[in-house]
């Protein structure tokens, strides 16, 4: 969880000296490559390929396949500035303003291919399991639950967690209709109250009908 | 969609005849690696070896990886047998028996490498995206929000599907706690609401808090 929200990826930051110019298109390409085939689909020389670089170069900057995983996935978003913001609206709300933000970040060209890679490669690899376990737990989210201080955070912020890599498997992974063509607002408006109702409802209520 | 609910899966049918046997013991084999590993992890040939049968038995009977994997994630579950049953009880109360239900599925040995398979390998194969698709807008969920006869019964139904696949990435595929060590009976007491909800709540109007 570093950089800031708004700023620009790191891929397009301009020309860097040779090294690092290197290194962010190899961080691109595996950030493609994972992002389409996942970590068990996705291989060091495809990703060398993708860069238009030698294999021996990704292996002198990053090692392993694990390693290159991990230094391409990092999260983009900066969980002390958003936080914030998504509260200060007050608690009704927070759920949809969530969730548009959550939608907000795929839809980011530079970002889904880090997302879908992380989704992707968590069904298989226990490093990306890991990671997607740490944005759920230690993220936004968290922030979220801890912020409102109820004893049963834990499992609001995994029933919460749930919901929203469950959206992303089927919009974006799956293309499930008609959640994957609906607009923005109105995912957030279909999914923003259940989230909001894990993290902050009365838990052993059913939701209103 | 095929076979009984209750009925013995098909690979504990006792012995058949030689042909069968084999066929069954691929299947097995195949359902265990792809539950494992997911589509593109999961090769022919590792396949054969859990199977204890040479390669070329299993391309003898399947040809393809894709057409392994589609005879392998049979779903065993008749949706006709399963509506009736959740329904009985009364629109009140049937998105806890659903994910009572559905946890239950997930349960079953002999059925978790089934949708392990199906999820590990949507994320990166178009067949099992399909599949899980399909499984989504076709099955018992379809049948449901065709009971109750609503106008935008589609995007109920893929709502409510967004939470049961993240219910099951969440609890099955990256173990994210405490949500995958609950009870089954607090797992559905905790999303059964808000399955309701999606299926027969007012959209647009927030679940109680």
């Amino acid at each position: 969880m570093t950089g800031a929200l708004d700023g620009p990826p790191r891929s397009t930051r301009g020309r860097r000296p040779g090294g690092e110019d290197t290194r962010a298109r190899i961080l691109d390409a595996a950030r493609a490559a994972f992002g389409e085939r996942g970590y068990e689909g996705a291989a060091m020389r495809e990703v060398a390929a993708r860069a238009g670089v030698d294999a021996a170069l990704v292996h002198h900057y990053f090692g392993t396949k694990q390693r290159l995983f991990v230094a391409a996935m990092e999260f983009p978003v900066d969980v002390a500035t958003v936080v914030p913001r998504l509260l200060a609206g007050g608690e009704a709300g927070v759920g949809e303003r969530f969730v548009r933000f959550v939608v907000g970040l795929w839809d980011r060209p530079e970002v889904q291919p880090m997302l879908l890679g992380v989704v992707r490669s968590a069904t298989t690899d226990p490093v990306a399991a890991d990671m997607l376990r740490g944005l759920l737990t230690e993220g936004p989210l968290q922030a979220l639950a801890t912020a409102i201080d109820r004893p049963d955070a834990d499992a609001r912020v995994a029933l919460a967690g749930s919901q929203l890599v469950g959206l992303a498997m089927a919009r974006y992974v799956v293309h499930l209709e008609p959640l994957a063509s609906m607009r923005a607002d109105e995912v957030a408006a279909a999914v923003g109250p259940v989230v909001e109702w894990y993290l902050y409802g009365e838990r052993g209520e059913a939701p209103e009908r």
